[in-house]
């Protein structure tokens, strides 16, 4: 059996920024979003755009929030980050209007390919259309599209794309019914 | 299909305490309970009970702990809250005796409405009878009993009322074996 | 029915390292591994030795990683322990070369005896063999080995030995493929 060696991991081909960028963004990360002793959105907000975040009208960022890379970020208008969010975007991920992503949920768009013994990097992104709602401590993982209005619930891991307003449950999740939204 | 509209949301209904209460205690939860630097019992069932939280004797609370509304919050003797525990109780917790909470649980008292548009509030209260144990990162959703001895394994999801010395497991959280408890 | 009685509880048969040694770790590891303003993996590594941890070349900590007991852990060379991990280490934790510990794993080598009032204690040891990967949030429970390059999913739970090169998912974690490991 071939044996994985992590000392030949290279991901020179991965350039998600300059290095003086990040480092300045990880430190602000650190200050403004994942700080509890920041709970002003606005202050949020404008540090992520700062750094290049696209943030619609109407959004709120809850406290303990982190942000890999704010320049591959896109939030639509009315959307709410919750408390302990972690969007760990090393591709882009786009999250569209009226979306929720509860507490503790994860947004994961990077991976390593397990079949190469350098445990080489994938990055993919990841896209969340409207309406659509990742449950507390759900996680989805790169590549996935979270069709209009499709639900994560509490905790299940969405590993492929989830159909327009499906709601989905489980390790890996599976579709456990519809949803139907009431004008009231 | 109807699309959500969460500039629409009104909780105004929703009255879980003054705001300046609410503002006061965000702080003290930050300092005092979530601050690993205080690793002191006493000090966090101190600041607890003087936000209105009943607390039973021989009590331990871990480092990390956060804890939404104190004045919500009832914790019955010889209970352990264990580190990184979050009791998000936006209704009613009510703890029993003799409780483990194990490391990284939560407890997810609030929810919303996806079947309207405006994607109302819900808060139900959870209550965990005496000698329940919520395993590690397991997660309790609102309005869930967990009756007298069950337990809830590291993880796993309870989504409906655990029966009484029942040991559950999985997402949603089944049953899997009773809980025999031996003198010594 | 036999009610547990968390006030019976004694541990004092469990001495993991004098009172002194593990008051002062708790404060280096939230100095140093915990607090996000150090990113420095070589001062990590320092003060992990300094406190008795075994760690090979070549291994990357990240962030907001926590160690229980730098004594009762080994690491091998060019291993990966990722952003909050948490290696919750109350019995030997031996992880080989070239595994990968991913954002938010857990090892959980502490356990209670359910069956018994007092609510004892238990303590086993947890292995990763050489090349295994243990996956974003995903969690292993005390006594698991995991054999050589076996991979636990994203959020699965390990509750029993992974086979070498099996890739398992799911709370329990079931086999659902092999690796295969190509050269490049």
């Amino acid at each position: 059996m071939i044996k994985s060696d992590l000392s030949s991991f290279n991901n020179d081909w991965y350039r998600p920024g300059s290095s003086v960028k990040r480092l300045l963004w990880y430190f602000f990360n650190v200050l403004f979003l994942l700080n509890p002793l920041n709970p002003f959105v606005g202050l949020k907000i404008f540090v992520l755009k700062m750094f290049g975040a696209k943030i619609g009208e109407g959004v709120i960022i809850k406290p303990k929030v982190s942000v890999k890379y704010p320049w591959k970020l896109e939030i639509g208008a009315n959307t709410w980050i919750g408390e302990n969010v972690w969007i760990d975007n090393l591709d882009v991920v786009k999250i569209g209007s009226n979306c929720c992503l509860s507490q503790g949920a994860l947004l994961l768009s990077g991976n390593h390919n397990y079949k190469k013994k350098s445990f080489d990097l994938l990055v993919r992104p990841i896209t969340l259309e409207d309406g659509a709602w990742v449950g507390a401590r759900a996680i989805v993982v790169q590549g996935v599209v979270m069709k209009s209005h499709s639900i994560l619930t509490v905790n299940s891991v969405a590993t492929a794309n989830l159909e327009p307003y499906g709601i989905y449950q489980g390790n890996p999740a599976v579709k456990i019914r519809e949803r139907i939204i009431s004008e009231s």
